[in-house]
Formats: structure tokens, sequence, C-alpha cells
């Protein structure tokens, strides 16, 4: 393998988590390291930054500034939901990565991001302009095939099962036997994050709250719902439910109203809390419905963000590079998980080929029978995930967060119409 | 004064904060200190408690629990929104306090359950019975007269600013231009919650999100909505929302539908972020609005509870029972702030009937002319309160709360029908 000179483009690409910007961190950190790297550049707003040619200059950031992209959430380089299309496009790309002598590119997403490295990187080999190309996983969503998970999502658990035993507390106290509590979640296609929830109830305590779990692996009916609803309210003071947005019923469809698709014909869901909210209130009179849907919060959480997490993220920044300068391209970094009974994690690689578009469901034989609760297998997964705290420096009460220079790179080419 | 010799009832109501329970660890820590207190009990769920005579036994609790109740969210002893209304119901919790030799009488909440405190305080002064009541304050809402601020406020503004600031990461991420950020807090007639969002804001960063907060007290017209939210997107890639629930109009109706309201006649409130959410989609076709409702998360979120919050509440907690065996009742404790520029707390007393059913408004002079920013002197009033973070204990990755072994006291009495 011949050494490869040139510059290194990071860029991100879809929903940010509360752990994205660490694997940014893991690329800049790394990159530094090897003489064969000469710029570090990062792209504003994934694809789009490429095309408009706008780049950033990240060696130029203070080292603070990229030590404190470890625990800052949302996307500092900005991301895009933009999809390209058509050749042009992607001939654009190329150019200015030629322009830029951009040898290696480290883009970080889910399933489309991981598609659209692909294409590039496939383009790049038919022009024969060298380019190692190295995705880095990134989805709360946790559904990312290869990998054994996927940063971003242990983070969002821990978030979530926090707010469910804290809600869980007050409701205790509210509750006669009367009272039903709904915290939506996101989860497109997957059940991974409502499943999450599960962790919240102590070891050797089954009836803990959350009482109950809506996934989408799990048809929907509301005659089981009101049934579930009244069994647990007789049982216990309140009903604590999590549920899935993406929740759908034995034909498929989406139990919410409104449903729209985004650029790239995924359902945009929302509006499966209220559903149930409704529910309540309609089959079950007297009872009280509270909601709470967390939204961008769960997946911005970075004060409440797994340790083991947050270093997989940056781990899997680094290993990127590590990888490309070792002459991969193509790939995907994964995550590995040693085959002992002491939770270990090493990453590896796969093809792009193989993440792009697919999806890994939650396995069906992980839900209890009850269809509302998770067995032993799912929490032996899930539980080294949310691991450890994150220590974030407080000022004035609050959480302070990088705010990056944003040396913008000299454009080289002319302007380009998305 | 006469030493009064007897047993201490401590209870809790209304809406539980993510403090309110260091109170009670408060009460039971100063009230072991005095001879003349014999037992401690706890009342299950406020009035209803002690109407049932569901006492449970506090001093048998571990030293370990009540260390733990300093940190648990929630009412650990339940709580109530049970108004006593016939003279029967307060005949009968007389009753119970003769046959429990209770003469020490503790309620933590807000300004109805001050009013109960007051009630029950005059009913056996009337009757010749020897009883000492002192009131603690809890509301996160802060609209309680007399007292500087209230046990609860500060807690629920840090978790907000903190979920601002990092939810705002993510807008910035995902904004072109075409992203509104609504978060819906709680507030049923003032807006201290969401008034207390603008501290996200840095130091001299005006326009840092939230960037539009709507309060009870600024009446609300959708034309100025439109124009708002239109003149922020176009400074910024994004426009973030803050919006109490208790969002009325000129006309002093709330901005939601279904308003019900509760046993106390207070509007029960909810959907002023869908309502913004749907305006935004009607006016400004296009642009993308999403809603986090923060719901009972926001109250009981002691994972991110203010330092400076819950060593006040505990300390209110305390100065209740000092005050009490010092001959004071009838009273409630307030928290009063020392007038230097370096803040400083001390407890203060103000009679109950000052505090019942007073509500302490969001001085107008605070909001900018803008009508949906704060000015330095709101700042300056609410910035000492979220100071300093609180330690939890954590297990397997989450927060551990208490759980109170609840040992019943003997009913000495036969049933009650509530």
């Amino acid at each position: 393998m011949t050494e490869l000179v040139g510059n290194v483009l990071v860029g991100q690409s879809g929903g940010p988590t509360s752990v994205i910007n660490a694997s940014v961190a893991g690329v800049v950190t790394e990159a530094l390291n090897h003489a064969c790297i000469e710029e570090v550049y990062g792209t504003l707003n994934g694809v789009l930054g490429i095309l408009q040619e706008d780049l950033i200059d990240l060696a130029s950031e203070s080292q603070q500034a990229i030590r404190a992209l470890r625990h800052t959430p949302g996307a500092a380089l900005g991301t895009c939901r933009y999809k390209l299309k058509k050749q042009q496009d992607f001939d654009r790309v190329l150019e200015v990565f030629k322009a830029h002598n951009i040898r290696y590119f480290f883009y970080a997403g889910g399933n489309d991001s991981q598609d659209t490295a692909d294409k590039i990187s496939k383009l790049a080999q038919q022009q024969g302009y060298e380019l190692r190309v190295i995705g880095i996983p990134k989805t709360i969503d946790n559904d990312l095939p290869t990998t054994d998970h996927c940063p971003g999502y242990g983070s969002v658990v821990k978030y979530l099962c926090t707010t469910v035993r804290e809600v869980s507390c007050d409701n205790q106290a509210m509750g006669q036997g009367d009272l039903v509590q709904i915290i939506e979640v996101m989860g497109r296609s997957a059940g991974w994050i409502a499943a999450g929830a599960s962790l919240a109830k102590r070891r050797d305590h089954p009836n803990d709250p959350p009482h109950l779990i809506y996934l989408p692996e799990v048809a929907f009916t509301t005659e089981k719902f009101v049934a579930d609803v009244k069994r647990v309210l007789a049982r216990e003071k309140f009903c604590s439910i999590v549920v899935g947005e993406g929740l759908v019923d034995a034909d498929g469809n989406y139990i919410s109203a409104g449903a729209k698709t985004d650029a790239f014909g995924h359902a945009q869901l929302g509006g499966a809390g209220s559903y149930l909210q409704g529910l309540v209130e309609q089959h079950l009179p007297g009872t009280k419905a509270r909601l709470v849907t967390l939204g961008m919060a769960q997946r911005a959480a970075a004060h409440c963000s797994s340790k083991a997490d947050n270093d997989e993220a940056f781990l899997a920044g680094q290993a990127a590079v590590k990888a490309a300068i070792d002459g991969e391209t193509d790939k995907m970094v994964t995550l590995v998980r040693g085959d002992t009974d002491h939770y270990t994690c090493e990453t590896g690689l796969a093809p792009l080929a193989e993440i792009a578009n697919g999806v890994k469901k939650l396995p069906k034989e992980w839900v209890n029978e009850d269809g509302v609760s998770m067995n032993f297998q799912f929490l032996r997964y899930a539980q080294p995930l949310i691991q450890g705290e994150v220590a974030l420096p407080y000022e004035n009460g609050l959480p302070t967060f990088a705010h990056l220079d944003k040396v913008r790179a000299d454009k080289l080419l002319g302007p380009y119409e998305v």
C-alpha cells in the first residue's frame, strides 16, 4: 500500500445525536496524528456544503473547541437531509474533492448517509480518483445493519430511562388508580428506543415502570391496549406507557393522523402519544391521561448522555481515520461486542453497500409474550450501552457547549445551484 | 412560651416538584433533634391520608432513605388534589390529630395547600386544641406571595434552560431558515417558568435561543406571533420558542382547545404548543414546526435540579420545625433574599392567610417591550436560583431514588368515607 498524501473532509448528515460531535472530535484528533494528512476540512451541512463548497478549516479551531465537541449535542458542522439525486450532483462532489485535494472522506450518519458515501466512493473509483471513504455510524434509531449497536442509541436510552424513573416518582405520588402517563419517543421503523425504556425497571422488579411499552414490531389493537391499561391500573396506582412514534396496526398502517413523507420517502411521524391519550379518554372515562413528548430533547440530551456511548462515538471517529490511513475504503466503521460476559467493544469494518438503506429490526424474540415488555436477551444487549456519566462543564448553572470559529476554506470553483 | 410535647405530622400536597422531598427530609432531620417531639408521622396523600388515618412512621425509616429523599423527585408521601369541603372533613382532621397527639403539622404545598393548612390551624384554635401549623412553600409555578421565590422553581428553570440549549444545538444543525422549535412548559396563571428560559441565553448574546418567549402576562395575537417568527427566521437559521401553557388572548381566553377545570376550579391546560405548531403550518407554508412537550418531566427532573433550590427546599423544611418549636403557628416559611449583590437566602415567616389563594404575578416591567424576552431585572432575580448541580447516586447507569418502607401507624379510629 502506498501512502496517500492529501486532505481530510469530514461531514455529518441526518438527524443529530448527543454524541455525533464526539465522532467528529475523534476524526480531527486522529487525523492530526498522521503526517500524510495535510488539511482537515469540515463540510457545512453535509453534502450540501460539498456541493456549495462551504468547507471550514477544522485544524484552525482551538483545542478547547475540539475537546468541547466531545460533549456538545447537535451537529456542529451542520447537517442536511438533502439527497444527491442527479449525476450532476455527484460530478460536482468529485470536482470539489479534486479542487481541494480531498483524499479522505469521513461521513457520519445513518442509512441514507452511508448510501451517499457509497455512491461517492464508487464514482471516484470509476473516475480513477484515489479517494478513501469511510462511514461513521450514527443514529439514535440503532437500526444500522452489521454493527452491534449505533453511537447515539445508548445516550437516548439513558435519558429516556432517567425520565421514566423520574416521571414515575411524580406519577406514583399523584396516581389513585386513575392516572395514565404516556411518554412518546422517536423510532420511525424500529422500536429500539421504546424498548430501551425497559432498562428503567430495577432488577427483579418486573412491575416497575414503564408498565407498557408499545413497539412498531407488535401490531397495535385498541382492544388489547385498553385491556392492558385496565390491568395495570387495577394493579398499580398509575400506568406508565412508553410508545414509539412508528406504531402500526395489523395492516401496517401508522397509528397516528397526518403521516407525511420526507425527502427520502420515509414517513414523518408524530402523534402516536396523542392518539393513545385520546383512546384512554374515550375508553376509560374518569382516567387522566398525561403526555410527555420528548421530541428533539431526547436526541440532544448531552447532560444525560452515556459515557460508554460517548466514548464509542469518539472511538468510531478515530477508527475511521486509522482504517483509511491503512488503505481501507468504501467501508463503515462498526462496533463489535466482545463475546465474554464482561462487556467490551472494539471497532470493525463492513462494506458501505451492506449498510446503505438496510434496516436492523429489533428481534421479535426479545419481546415478551405480553407484547409490552422486553426479556432478558434485550436487557443483556442494552444494559452495557447506558453505563457511565459524562461530566459536562457548567457555567452560571448551565452546561456550556462548543462554539466553532468556522474559518472558511477559500472557494476555488464557481457557484453551484442545488 | 411553654414547651409543647407531642407528635409531628408532615404532608405533601398538590403537584410534586423535584425538591419537595428535600423539604420532608428537612422536617424529619430537624424534628429528631428536639426532645419535645416524640413521633414523626407522615400522612399518605396529604389531607386524604389524614381523613383516612393513613399515617406512616417516618422515624423508623433508615437514615439512608431519608438522605435519599433529598434528591428524589415526586412526593414520596403521596399527594392529592382533594379539597377539604364540608365541616365534617375538618372535624375529622382534628379528631385524627387528637387521636395521634399531633401537635405539630407541617404541610408542603402551593396556594391551595396553604389555605387548607390555614383552615385546619384556625379550627384547632377555635376548639382550643394546641396545634402548631407551619406551611412549607412548594411550587414550580413560583406564584406564592410573600416569599421571594418558591422551592421547586429554580430546578424546573435549570432543566428547561438545559433543554433549550441542547435542543437549540440540534435545531441549529438542522435549520435552513425553515425550522420552528416549540417547547411547551407548565404555568397555569403566571409565566414564571417560561420566562426562566431566558437564562439559557449566554450573557451579552441577546439573539441566543430561546428567540421568542410567550407568557400568559402578554396578550397573544396571531398577527404578532407570525411577524415574530418571520423576523427570527430571517435572522437565524431556526426559531426557538418557549410557550407557557396558560397563554391567553386580549380577552383573557386561553389559547388552547378543550380547557377543563380541576377540583379547585383552576383551568387544566395543555395544548398551547400544539396550537402554535398549527399556526406555523397554517401561516408559514414550507416551515417545519417541531414540538417538545415537557409535561411531568419538567417538575420531576431531579437529575438536573438546582443545588441552590435543593438546599433551600431542605432549609425550608428545617425552618418550619424550628419555627414551630419556637411557638410559631399559622405561618408559612418564606425565602428571604439578602439585599447585597452577592446572593444570599434566609428563611422568614408570613401568615398563612396572606398566602392562601394569593398569586404572585410575574412583574410586567420585567418583560422587554418586544413582549417575547425578559430584561436584566428578571435575569438578576432568577440567575441565582439555578446555580449548582446535585450529585445523584447512579447504579447500572441510572439514578437511584428513595424507596420508603412506609410502616403504618396503628389506626385508632373507625373508617371515614371521603
